[in-house]
């Protein structure tokens, strides 16, 4: 019998009901508002109410640096959460919400995957509660208002040549990327060009992520920096007027969404930050509800440890106040040897025949990967753990590999069959995590706050990506000098880079060394809280391929979804 | 004490559990799905379990031909429907879902006023269960997948020059009306000109609205006409594969939401669209789940008796097969004061004083719309009944006048004066209501579906506008005939129009004769199954003004919503 698809098995669910899944964690059913039978949003009064109780152990999950296929962070993030209930623990799992766009793209849902999924899975990756909608609809009223601004006679004096602030879609539409606004007739507004980014990437999702009350939310808003006038001084959303109605519509929005797993795990999903350009991260308030159920928090990070984790750690960590107990880093047979150089993979494609051969050596090879991981997870003081998600054409000896190169950096490790097996395949793992969390932490922060921008972009750099240094182009320094006189240089980094690469540059597999980071432009997401430099191109909005998911996924004759993987 | 705020009513009032709302009407609660605490969604399986029920009552509520202000309409209906209780009788009401754009613009939330409200009118008014932000992502998948199409290679043979397909936001953001996508570098699309309509104005909105069920949704998702190939033919969503996503991201959407008056009458809100270029009347299956509890159910229609009665008799009628039993039809003493000629009425200002004196000799003059909208009711073979919704400077005599005229024609009449008072005050409409329902429905539609589009235009103009004849374009006659060659020839007609008159003219008041409609373009939404001829200019995405509502609505310390109104 072939192993059923994701959708089959999601579909053959017990689901328990939500007041009886937050019960499993002592969250009290008063706190809880139902959207419709399978989704709850958490009222978020909860944070205070709940604030007396002890803390659960704050355990973050992240990677070694991923092909393009992804290398079952998710999958791993939702089968450690149910393993706790197999050893007798209480766990919640965090997890950021799904984008659309990707949905019907290439990528298919984000929901885990197997016997470790959050469920309902066409819920989960359909509109949730509507948070990615009030994403799009508060930052697309600001720029309504910036354009009616431009329109009613620019009273703040803005540079329409300096203005940031664009528009968001949560769809994978390129012909979006680049446009020409305001042609018709002289009521038809200010033609100017501009463009569209992918919800996700806007910076209201990151200040959804970030924000731990409505206050801050409103606040944080209003913050938001959306162009520069001809003296340099900046623009903000509170001077056009838009920040009090972007709160308006982000109010539910700001409530995390409570699932469960195929086990009845209860997971909090809440924002969705986009991994390049912004932290990638879940949101600090269901973080902050979370942490106060049950014995284990588990919330996962984006990409790997250098990009998702590095930005917990300096960005979520500092936003939350919390202090993580360990750090698990996700690991591959396949993404090890990728590492070692000697193949290529491409997403849609099939793995090729040569990296399916049994070869520990070549995992050793790129076990450098892994190595660095760790190290990068270590400087923040925290206690990293491998967890070595199995696959069916994994080799033992393979898995021993990857082992060893744990063992040599004193790192605990574990393999995981919980796609296959669920929560009882990563019982060994969730040992394994108990444990590092038990040792006492040292957390630390990467840098003060108090360093300039080019300090800690140099800092992140040099100790995380293993640069020799870093080349700031002429107009990066200008906009460094620019947020350092508006006062931004306080704020962290949050360096947009390639996700398939330690270094900046996408085909550096391992540990790259001897190499200079370019940055060729700095962006400042002001409310959100961090200045970003730009080291490579990012893509902001994706495009749909010659045959997209989109083209399949349909209804059938029962209103069920078909075709969403 | 000055009489409170919207707002303030509102926010005082004693909400029931939706199920018990629910249970007033005899539906049970295992077709509720809650969203939040204040709204529900029904099932669609209500649809059938209910059928074998008997009919509640119909009754469609329309109004005279409105002033910029508007008359009031919404409260009406809210305040008939609460008025059913006072006299013994189980009433539900059936209303659209308003857009954010004006909310955020001028016009402020749709949900009734004073006393005769929907609640809570922020949830109402912001998102409910993000109906629309499903039609916005449908739509805009739409988009996406028909520019791939473009880019990958233009497989249908679109031509370009002769797409109709564009896309939507719920925003009033006039620099969006026409854009240019597609600039950039090779893999950013193929440039073209286009732009965005609102929300409200999408054929995904009508589709949603006109539907009986999901497959006959999706089957209306997949008609949608995007363009046409340089031959004429029509190339639809089924051909570009992507009606199936579209579908997917509405299934939800279908399901009617459940909220309640001020004194706990059942409200369901569903769709909106846009009353100009669709039918601008609630859902067909909100109306066929609500006919089957209580004894009367009251649906609303858009703007004057001549545009949201006339589509909803002969377009929302013919999808759902459902016969209205009566027909209000709402009036206030300014708005015929307005329809004598001798005023102006500028929305945002002031009214003029000397509209404000007492004069019923004007409302006889200005009665000759009043006249006009009855005799549109009478056309279709149903009762009308005239609510003289009263304001606090209205004259006793000016309120006989309208009576008056409503004898005159044969019709009932009743002052209302819910506003301030609530149900009680829409008690004497609701006799009426009653009285006229029980008369033997004559109902009839305009005209059959056989008719060619050209009659049926001629038709609906003589007939209900009372035009001298119809002068169309050449190219609209164009359209017309590639039309009536793709099979489209059987559809009803929708026709765009100003609102404020009765003719295609915004300036002539009253009941205009001795004027020809101009056609000057005719646009088809086969999917949702009407043919639209545009007569004037019809703006589609609203822009916001200098002092626009977005520039004061926040939230306070404790996350309420201020400044909605």
């Amino acid at each position: 019998m072939a192993f059923p698809s994701d959708l089959e098995i999601a579909r053959s669910a017990t689901l328990k009901p939500l007041d009886a899944v937050a019960g499993s964690i002592d969250i009290p059913s008063h706190l809880l508002e139902p959207y419709g039978d399978d989704v709850a949003k958490i009222k978020l009064s909860a944070v205070d109410e709940l604030a007396d109780r002890p803390k659960a152990k704050y355990v973050v999950v992240s990677a070694v640096t991923p092909t393009p296929l992804g290398e079952g962070k998710t999958t791993t993030t939702v089968g450690l959460g149910q393993a706790f209930s197999h050893i007798g623990k209480k766990a919640t799992v965090a997890i950021r919400q799904p984008s659309m766009g990707p949905t019907f793209g290439i990528k298919g849902g984000a929901a885990g995957g197997g016997y470790s999924q959050v469920v309902p899975m066409d819920i989960l990756n359909m509109h949730l509660t509507g948070d990615f909608h009030a994403v799009t609809a508060a930052h697309n009223m600001l720029s309504a208002v910036l354009d009616n601004h431009l329109f009613q006679g620019n009273a703040s004096g803005l540079s329409q040549h300096e203005i940031t602030w664009r528009r968001v879609i949560d769809a994978n539409d390129r012909a979006l990327r680049n446009i020409i606004v305001g042609l018709g007739g002289k009521l038809d507004g200010i033609p100017r060009q501009t463009g569209f980014d992918i919800t996700a990437a806007s910076e209201v999702m990151a200040i959804l992520a970030l924000s731990r009350s409505l206050p801050e939310m409103r606040e944080r808003l209003g913050k938001i920096v959306v162009g520069y006038r001809p003296d340099g001084g900046a623009v903000t959303a509170e001077d056009l007027k838009g920040a009090g109605s972007m709160a308006a519509i982000m109010i539910n929005a700001l409530k995390p969404n409570l699932m469960q797993t195929l086990e009845n795990t209860p997971v909090l999903v809440h924002a969705g930050p986009f991994g390049n350009i912004a932290h990638g991260n879940s949101s600090v308030v269901a973080d902050l509800i979370g942490i106060r159920g049950g014995d284990y928090l588990i919330t996962e990070a984006g990409f790997g440890a250098d990009m998702g984790a590095e930005r917990f750690f300096n960005i979520k960590c500092r936003a939350s106040g919390l202090v993580p107990d360990a750090a698990v880093v996700v690991t591959t047979v396949r993404a090890l040897k990728a590492h070692s150089g000697n193949h290529r993979i491409v997403a849609g494609q099939k793995l090729p025949e040569a990296l399916l051969a049994e070869n520990p050596d070549e995992v050793h090879q790129g076990g450098s990967n892994l190595r660095k991981q760790i190290e990068n997870i270590r400087l923040h003081g925290v206690s990293p753990v491998v967890a070595i998600n199995a696959f069916p054409g994994d080799h033992p000896s393979e898995h021993a590999a990857i082992a060893e190169i744990a063992e040599s950096m004193g790192a605990r490790s574990a393999v995981c069959t919980n796609f296959a097996e669920g929560g009882k395949g990563a019982t060994d793992l969730a040992q394994a995590v108990a444990e590092a969390a038990d040792e006492p932490s040292d957390f630390q922060f990467l840098y003060p706050s108090e360093a300039s921008l080019r300090e800690k972009i140099e800092i992140v750099a040099r100790k995380v990506y293993g640069a020799d240094g870093v080349d700031i182009a002429p107009a990066a320094a200008k906009q460094l000098d620019r947020y350092e006189s508006n006062g931004f240089g306080n704020l962290p980094v949050c360096i947009a880079k390639t996700h398939l690469s330690i270094s900046s540059d996408a085909s550096l597999k391992g540990a790259p060394t001897g190499w200079r980071m370019p940055v060729r432009e700095v962006r400042a997401s002001v409310g959100a809280g961090f200045i970003y430099p730009l080291c490579g191109e990012m893509r902001t909005l994706p495009g749909l391929g010659a045959n997209p998911a989109a083209h399949e996924i349909d209804i059938d004759a029962d209103g069920n979804i078909v075709n969403l993987s």
